[in-house]
């Protein structure tokens, strides 16, 4: 309780430049201002690395220009475009769902792990194992029609809430990336989420949240098995069959999967991104890699190891991870200091919790 | 011989046919004319469909408009684009790289299949089981690093000679359909190559062959493992890992994983693109699915077995499925009646051979 004052104060003062923005990027003489791309970003080294990348690459004649076809930009997303903490939004889905499908099949409210989820005991599912983990995601990610489960993730996403900002979780994107997005989209790139995430998941939302289509979405990701409905209509069904885990090295073979060029501009928050990043600035010209780093517990959360903030398994950025960035020319963006504003005016401006 | 004079004629009615339209479309009164989308198209059923298809998902207040994000065109590429008899380019170039191959490994001249493709005995090559041809493509597309693999391919494509017309394989592609990527692309549709071919093999071309670039490109693929060099410098190695067989049920499949929406038109000309097109047509809304019938062994080739035409291991088209097509509204395109010409203009007009 004792930040509320700052945070509030803090808020205000998110509202008023928001809404100053808004006037001005509507009806304003001043057109220095809004040419701003990057409004909710402080001026400092990582907006100003953002700038001038895009701005050499794309600049006609310049020794550093990326033709159109490959300027491609991929983004992690959970931890880089919208919150993660305490737990990754889609294995709140899978905890949720485990009670529907208790409905369905009972005797999975007498078997482990299904057991612990259905007791609610917070604690006891914290503690759950890799392996359990993984017995709920298979359980609850597969073995329905690719529309059944886009039609369940969607309803979900509609209701479900944020414990702490009591918001649903597509609201809870940060500003500050959706405009670097706009940015590079405005400027001739393809944005890509990169995901260790369900590719299926993040693909129901990732449109309408940040305009990046499905095609666009590559994350960790199962085979589908081609069949017939009693109509003879076909429908795939999502089997539980890993193609591909979207994570560490999975990153740049996902990427090479999908994608099939070496995107030239990376942005990811953990060590599950050090790939991603790598492989982005290991190609020929002119490169963007980037990190952010959670060090806000104010606004959002504040969580490392590096630089002594507290440790997590959640988007866990080591120390290691920071002094190569620093070593490499990658851009590590402070939330506290690089970003403005949080999230998207009108969202979760009002904060009615705060880290744990 | 004999249809010698026949093919002459026909060539030459082409290039004056295509001269006089590149007149028309340059420099021309005659507005109604060079407004033909599809110029190479004989007027029939077959072309009125692919307009009238076009015209209704596009035209803003048509109850059959679809929005431009979901406008989703597959094609299937050996057969469909481009020339496909009397063997996959793909698989020519396997067998080409496996003399490359036996210099690095000596002791590949004395095993088999590998001693059966050296010996250059066509009729023993052309009687390789499954097996044998699986572990020469294995050898051949899998093991080096993606780079390697790019610059090989593109080194021998811009080498290697279609027996029959001693020209490269990337010219022998086929002139309708290639308008019909450019109409559809100008109405909006995202235009995909969805084949049973290697996904790298036919990214290496595919844009500048099709304008469609490697990230819409979706084939048989095999998996990728991250490492580096050793100054420390990333790459991906192509691994003997099959993630995708991108044929029959896996066309939907490969579509579902690399695009995650349901193509609204689909084009192929084989048993392998059934699934392919059962899949677009069983959407909601206007949907058009396609099946070219090599029906024209003058000025290409003649196979199916359907409508009794010869039977063939490489892009069969059964008579069951010429059925089916009748009966589910798909359209058979027939190469004889439908196009005007078959190959783009001053690339394979005159053929110095004929099928076998």
């Amino acid at each position: 309780m004792k930040t509320k004052p700052f945070t509030i104060h803090k808020t205000v003062s998110c509202v008023f430049s928001a809404a100053a923005l808004l006037i001005l990027a509507t009806d304003s003489p001043a057109a220095q201002i809004t040419s701003d791309p990057l409004p909710s970003w402080n001026d400092g080294p990582a907006k100003k690395s953002i700038v001038e990348f895009v701005t050499k690459t794309t600049k006609s004649g310049s020794p550093d220009f990326v033709h159109v076809s490959e300027r491609i930009a991929t983004f992690d997303q959970d931890g880089t475009l919208w919150v993660e903490h305490p737990m990754y939004t889609q294995v709140m889905y899978c905890l949720d769902r485990v009670g529907t499908l208790a409905k369905e099949k009972p005797e999975l409210k007498h078997r482990e792990p299904f057991k612990t989820v259905l007791s609610g005991n917070r604690e006891a599912i914290a503690k759950m194992s890799k392996e359990d983990l993984e017995k709920i995601l298979a359980a609850t990610l597969t073995g329905m029609s690719v529309d059944e489960f886009r039609a369940e993730a969607k309803k979900w996403l509609a209701n479900a809430k944020d414990a702490r900002w009591k918001r649903p979780y597509t609201e809870l994107t940060y500003q500050p990336m959706k405009e670097v997005l706009a940015y590079l989209r405005e400027n001739g790139f393809k944005t890509y989420i990169v995901t260790g995430g369900g590719q299926d998941f993040v693909r129901v939302y990732a449109e309408e949240v940040y305009g990046i289509p499905p095609e666009q979405v590559v994350g960790t990701v199962g085979g589908t098995k081609y069949g017939y409905d009693k109509d003879g209509k076909p429908f795939l069904t999502k089997e539980p069959k890993l193609l591909l885990n979207d994570n560490d090295a999975g990153k740049p073979e996902g990427i090479h999967l999908m994608i099939g060029r070496q995107p030239c501009a990376a942005f990811g928050n953990s060590t599950g991104d050090r790939q991603m990043l790598e492989y982005a600035k290991a190609g020929s010209g002119p490169r963007l890699s980037m990190l952010v780093l959670h060090d806000d517990a104010n606004r959002e959360y504040a969580y490392g190891p590096a630089q002594g903030l507290p440790d997590t398994k959640v988007g866990t950025f080591t120390q290691a991870l920071y002094d190569e960035a620093k070593q490499k020319g990658w851009i590590v963006v402070s939330m506290k200091d690089d970003w403005k504003t949080i999230f998207p005016a009108g969202t979760s401006l009002m904060p009615t919790g705060r880290e744990k």
